[in-house]
């Protein structure tokens, strides 16, 4: 394994501490748990917004800490999810006495630790929901939505849900969002080259050199088909055909759209891949509101990338334009 | 070669419709040459900001096109210069009658074509300034600074001139900043893997898996020497050193620092080593007054980084503090 680190042991201590010292203005480790992180600025009287997973994916979570954004993080170990006690230390951090809503991607480890820590928290008073992005459409067929994985659309959810919360809706209403949002969000992703696990030091999977898997979750799970490398003009055609059968019915026709890099997939890449999404929407008559391109989730330097589609509504749109700011993403209507 | 691309012919064109259509409330294709994009908001009567060099980097240069930065941005070919029809070309976008300062790395190529170009605007009677990035500290020797070569250093003489124009600053004047701000300027790289040129599909340089290459360019170009892979401590620890040596005479001890990823390498490792780099700063006694984590001057999917410190003065730091905001780089103080 080549890569920059000290002590295989340190390298989620060591990351976190660079994090933080380089936001150090507005970003804090908790007294409680120093995998939890948390935005020092807090907005009075509002549902608190914790995110979280498993590490090696970075800029998510951490990176999306900030105004509009989330509140709380909480940091598992490489691939792994926090512990239901860092959990529980992002909820404090987060509670404004409005309620906390959990956001992180639906993988069973981090499932029931979200969930323990919710019994946790009611038991001291602490209103919680918890919700699972669950936007990997090759993860799961249609009928079971709730059983996909979270890949990239972790993205618009938190986006959204964190808007929803800074314009202080209730937990009741934020909850009701995060799961239009969820539901109305769709993800392929491809994968080329593996990335390689920084405790092990061993690659997630393997392939040909003119192999790419189709369909692979961020952790390296297998996807639908190994297949030969293909022109983007080819692949984006055929994973757009996935993304329509899920986003055909809708009546509305205004989405967001996020081209995510999976790591070591360059800028070039993914605008030409974005070239050829854009088109294939347009001429399937919807209208594309904004595109989001870079890397957002990844599997450390995993070459590859995914698809993500948000069918938006009235509400959606407004949560989706409100400005927002953090260290590895922001929003901003007009520049 | 293993990227998701169309023909090879095309990629440059392909890459720039894409970025094109996600920023297409923003940013424009210059109707005088297509290898020109500029920003669609207009701020009236101000110095005309115009960046540009090879592609293969992204996201610079196009990245930075935006509020309180670059105006017009001139593309060349992967890893080649702009052709100095393309400069003016861009120079025409950005001009508003104030003239026009050009910021770009200190290449060959790229002086002798925005030279040439500055001569055509000349006589179209278009005030024009050049300024050449060198902040490579490895390039060449501390007597020779203005040989030196253009890196991640980039990033943040944009940004300051930008916000220098952004205040109705003189060209004149605009030209002084650009100088010092560049002259207070250095970064020093790492590679760790190749990148491959996605037109030729070879990889710029070969290294044996536990070898790295201290100080190497953006191109590939050889840097002092190979030497084995070490932790991040004993690596960090060896450039900072290098690094001291040019700014350890300064008066002023306030810094900004730059941990810019060439491609591939993660940003766990780059936190990894912003973690080293800000504390021997500190312990140096200079003050770190922000720090810009991320990739912003690449070299496709190369895997390595560069570290760049600026000494701040009270007009760079007031310059540097300015709102910006572009699709790949923004600032706020404050979030």
């Amino acid at each position: 394994m080549k890569k920059i680190l000290n002590q295989r042991e340190t390298i989620i201590t060591d990351m976190l501490k660079g994090f933080v010292k380089a936001e150090k203005d507005h970003i804090a480790v908790s007294k409680e748990n120093d995998r939890v992180l948390y935005r020092k600025e807090k907005q009075e009287g509002k549902v608190g917004i914790v995110i979280g997973g498993g590490s090696g994916h970075e800029p998510l979570f951490f990176g999306l800490l900030g105004k509009n954004l989330a509140d709380a993080v909480a940091v598992g170990n490489v691939f792994a999810a926090p512990t239901p006690q860092t959990v529980l230390a992002a909820i404090h951090e987060a509670n404004q006495g409005e309620g906390v809503i959990c956001l992180f991607g639906n993988y069973a480890g981090d499932v029931l630790n979200f969930d323990l820590a919710k019994e946790m928290a009611d038991t001291e008073g602490i209103a919680v929901v918890n919700l699972a992005v669950s936007d990997d459409i090759a993860s799961a067929p249609k009928e079971y939505q709730v059983d996909r994985r979270g890949i990239a659309g972790d993205l618009f959810v938190i986006k959204e849900v964190a808007a929803a919360a800074a314009k202080g809706y209730s937990l009741e209403r934020c909850q009701r969002i995060a799961q239009e949002c969820n539901q109305r969000t769709y993800s392929i992703g491809v994968g080329i080259k593996s990335g390689t696990n920084p405790l092990n030091g061993k690659p997630s999977f393997i392939l040909n050199d003119d192999e790419i898997e189709y369909g692979l979750g961020i952790h390296g799970e297998p996807g639908i088909e190994k297949m030969p490398i293909v022109s983007a003009k080819d692949l984006i055609k055929k994973m757009y055909l996935a993304l329509d059968q899920e986003i055909k019915a809708y009546v509305e026709k205004e989405v967001i759209v996020c081209v995510n890099g999976l790591g070591s997939t360059t800028l070039m890449e993914l605008y030409i891949i974005t070239n050829e999404l854009i088109d294939l929407l347009e001429n399937k008559g919807f209208l594309v509101m904004d595109t989001v391109v870079g890397n957002f989730c990844t599997t450390q330097e995993m070459a590859g990338f995914s698809l993500t589609v948000q069918i938006l509504t009235e509400e959606l749109k407004e949560l989706y334009q409100m400005e927002a700011t953090s260290p590895h993403y922001f929003h901003k209507e007009g520049y």
